[in-house]
């Protein structure tokens, strides 16, 4: 996918005039349209294996250099910038998004592989992300303001008056997830949780999918302009090579790092970022198994778990960060029932286009890898077998089994396969469930199937599950992470490289955002929500009650 | 102070006998007294340069491995702690050190040459920071519920009911830091945050007042036992070489680092933290210069600010980490006559006692370094030069003068001096004093001098400042940390590793929770902050607004 432009695309130059001339292939370093480099990237349509038109130009060191430099410049203005500015910021984004019509779904499908209307689907959740981050920045509520009033009088020594209120951190950089070319890439929530508390953005275009990072951050760019927000509040470079990475991670004012992709990626960048001289904070959302326990009543049930946990893990062709990919029982006549009915659902399984080559190589090594482990056995789709040697990246479900005894002696069989693939691992008695998860690495999600009996019944390991994971989900499954208030999408290690933090929902927002404490300030120099008369009407701390009282 | 302890000090054991009776110099790993390796730490009084009694035992490679996971096999019933129990074994703590009287104030004298004032201030500070996190355990406002409760008629799909709360992270271990001996050391605000989130807590001993550590862990022993909490909810190892602070930071189950003290040391172990299979926080308060702005009017107030200035960065010898390290004001007649007041106060100084040995080292080389800097002029306490020449750690208070185009190219001048000096910065113009607010690295705290009308005038500078730090003060001194809801003692790199956090005040407890959510449980299973019923009577974002009701 990452061959040189130069050498096979200048040919069919001509024959696409169209596209060329929409596309320009360059990066967008705030205002300015730069190509200073190679026209090294090109995009290839997964479906069909064709490149695609133009080939894109990967940023140097100067032009990383001169983003990073320009959103410095940029933060101290953008910080300043009065929430309701800043609302209508993200809404103008918004609305120029929607204003690309369904060429950007074009796009991203063909450089995808994603159907129109999963797109259409991602485009609508794309825009209520940046909607609500509108609603935050209006309420104001990320500010968490505490106010301890002074206490001249108290002994031994007077309290002066103290007030906490929370700032943007500087410049953030963005990379751009493969799988979800919209709500996770250039318009994604990591950028608009990193805008919305007033940071300048660097995004970094994922190379499967550039025509659809440069045409939504050419909308970003208008939306800049029609806002008059400084230069540096947001840019877009392109890169294939890890090189563009660190020297994005790496330059001097950079002050954060959003990240959803692989383990290996994720942790390339935290290295990189833990060794500066002035360490930054690295939110990398990377690898997860998403375990899924069964409880004796849904192991009774075969034919519903299975058609759940099937369409669950094949969604998107596996190809989400809570794909289940683990299912765990006790053995006996009713968990080989359901093993056997997900293996004839596999057998049955259509072939699905993954979203690039790589994605699609590397769900083939890993799914070879685990079964070969000695006491794992494979089911696969029984799809023609012409598909998986053509140059297109498609790739069939497939189901691996095992015993727990043998999965807890293999890693292999503990570490994701990202794509359309689940181990079904069956337990010889509740002693062993219970050591199945304390095994567990951390996760983005752990999964229980069972009546409400039975989750007090297993409470010790339903505690167990929830010291390894962001969310506990009962009688459902993980696939499918709702926007809002209450969501956390994150968990211990390796599922991101901050547990503390979600990359999905209203809280993302505090990943871009510290606390600052004013002393003994006057009233007039504060920010609006540490004022005494509190302007902006929010929910205060004050001398430890919470209250929207002013005074 | 870390010579062996066969080669000088057995021979005076026997002349101790009483105070040999009373410490055993011995490990606290869970309830078991441990002492596997060698009595290799030895204290000093720094007043008298006399060697304490007895040797500590440094902690072997095992005996952490031992400490750790116990601790590890302590987290989950700790976590399901309820609120009332765990406020009441915190209070038990509070009442344990209480109980040690007077003669832990004395020991913490000797070991530290803090005079008994101080410290009788400091365990005052350090049973209220207890008492403040025992009502913070009960008010359970940590936990910041969010709940979006179940739409089963969304369309194009139901939203499921969506339950965020907040969970103790797993064990911690907490450096003591040198400077508070009490409020920042083995049941300091580190120790007590931890422990009020439910987490178990391994301290590393400060090797200067091992004493001291000793006390309080017998103390905080008794209370886990009087509790009857778990084992390995408390440890105090002893180490004064980096191999113990590496063991503990790289085994595989612990979760997260507390740690105050030099900028070289703490970058130590979160360099370790950050090489881990699995990375874990570090929250190291580190070095702060914390830089004093003299606007005009304050410049020309040159009696009251020299004393003032002079007052904090000579209180407690210059051993707070918010020592003002640097005095900015514009060059002229008053700037010149606040910096010969400040002189005069500085020759007239008593020499003060510093904590140990190498601190007073170290001090005595990094005002060597600064005064060798072209263009810098010394001044001196002028009292007699044998006291820096004699066993015992004392110290003079210096001033050093520079103009501030050198200050700018000089880095030397720009890092933390721990102790009783600070630099004065002439500017020859409102711009450059701009120029030095921009150079400035990261801060634990920036205060200003001047009116309100200045401080308005001078808003842009202070927009720099505070960008640049984690408290900013006005017409006040840094030195004197409130322990309160509203403080921050943060700030970005060097003043923290990480600038969302702070060591002192309620939001401390941040550090060492999680958030996790429940996905469509039961309301039965649910912890009682989730349940509908809101049994705790807790403030929950329930749909986007706060409230405390249920239903």
């Amino acid at each position: 996918m990452f061959r040189s432009w130069e050498s096979n695309v200048k040919m069919q130059y001509f024959a696409c005039r169209r596209e060329r001339m929409e596309l320009h292939g360059k990066n967008l370093i705030g205002g300015e349209l730069s190509a200073e480099g190679q026209r090294s990237i090109v995009a290839r349509n997964p479906a069909t294996g064709k490149d695609l038109f133009p080939g894109f130009f990967e940023a140097t060191s100067s032009e990383v250099d001169r983003a990073v430099r320009l959103a410095a410049d940029a933060a101290l203005p953008f910080s300043q910038c009065s929430p309701e500015k800043l609302a209508a910021f993200l809404i103008e984004i918004a609305d120029q998004i929607q204003r690309l019509g369904d060429e950007l779904l074009a796009r991203a499908s063909s450089e995808s592989g994603l159907g129109l209307d999963r797109l259409t689907g991602e485009r609508a959740r794309t825009l209520n992300q940046i909607r609500l981050f509108a609603e935050i920045v209006r309420s104001g509520s990320w500010l968490q303001p505490f106010i301890d009033r002074a206490l001249p009088d108290r002994k031994p020594l007077p309290r002066p008056d103290l007030r906490r209120t929370c700032i943007p951190i500087g410049p953030v950089v963005v990379f751009g997830a493969s799988n979800f070319p919209l709500a996770f890439s250039v318009a994604g929530g990591d950028t608009v949780s990193a805008l919305a508390a007033g940071n300048p953005v660097i995004v970094k275009g994922h190379p499967a999918h550039p025509g659809t990072s440069e045409m939504v951050a050419t909308a970003i760019r208008k939306a800049v302009e029609a806002s008059s927000l400084p230069d540096g509040v947001f840019s877009l470079v392109q890169g294939a090579s890890p090189r563009v990475s660190i020297d994005l991670v790496t330059h001097p004012d950079l002050r954060a790092v959003g990240f959803t992709g692989s383990e290996r990626a994720g942790r390339a960048l935290f290295d990189a970022a833990a060794r500066r001289a002035n360490p930054i904070p690295v939110y990398a959302e990377m690898g997860s198994v998403n375990p899924v326990f069964l409880l004796p009543s849904a192991v009774a049930d075969a034919e519903r778990i299975a058609r759940g946990v099937f369409g669950s893990f094949t969604l998107g062709v596996g190809q989400f960060c809570t794909k289940p990919g683990l299912v765990i029982g006790e053995s006996g006549a009713a968990f080989e029932g359901l093993r056997g009915r997900l293996a004839e659902l596999v057998r049955d399984a259509p072939a699905g286009t993954m979203l690039y080559g790589g994605i699609r190589d590397a769900f083939r090594q890993r799914v070879g890898e685990a079964a070969e482990v000695d006491g794992v056995t494979e089911v696969m789709a029984a799809v023609p077998a012409v598909v998986e040697t053509s140059d297109k990246a498609e790739a069939r479900a497939h189901l691996l089994s095992v015993d727990a005894g043998t999965w807890l002696e293999n890693q292999e069989l503990h570490e994701e396969i990202f794509g359309p693939a689940t181990v079904a691992v069956g337990c010889d008695s509740r002693a062993q469930m219970t050591a199945v998860a304390n095994a567990l690495e951390g996760n983005l999600t752990a999964t229980v199937h069972g009546t409400p009996e039975e989750l007090e019944e297993y409470a010790d390991m339903i505690a167990i599950l929830r010291g390894k994971v962001g969310r506990i989900i009962f009688n459902g499954y993980p696939t499918g992470v709702e926007v809002s208030y209450a969501m956390h999408h994150g968990g211990p290690y390796p599922a991101t490289t901050d547990a503390k933090y979600t990359s999905v929902g209203a809280t993302a927002i505090y990943r871009f955002v510290r606390p600052v404490c004013y002393q003994d300030f006057p009233d007039a120099s504060l920010p609006d929500e540490l004022k005494n008369a509190n302007p902006r009407g929010l929910w205060r701390v004050v001398d430890g009650r919470l209250t929207q009282e002013g005074w």
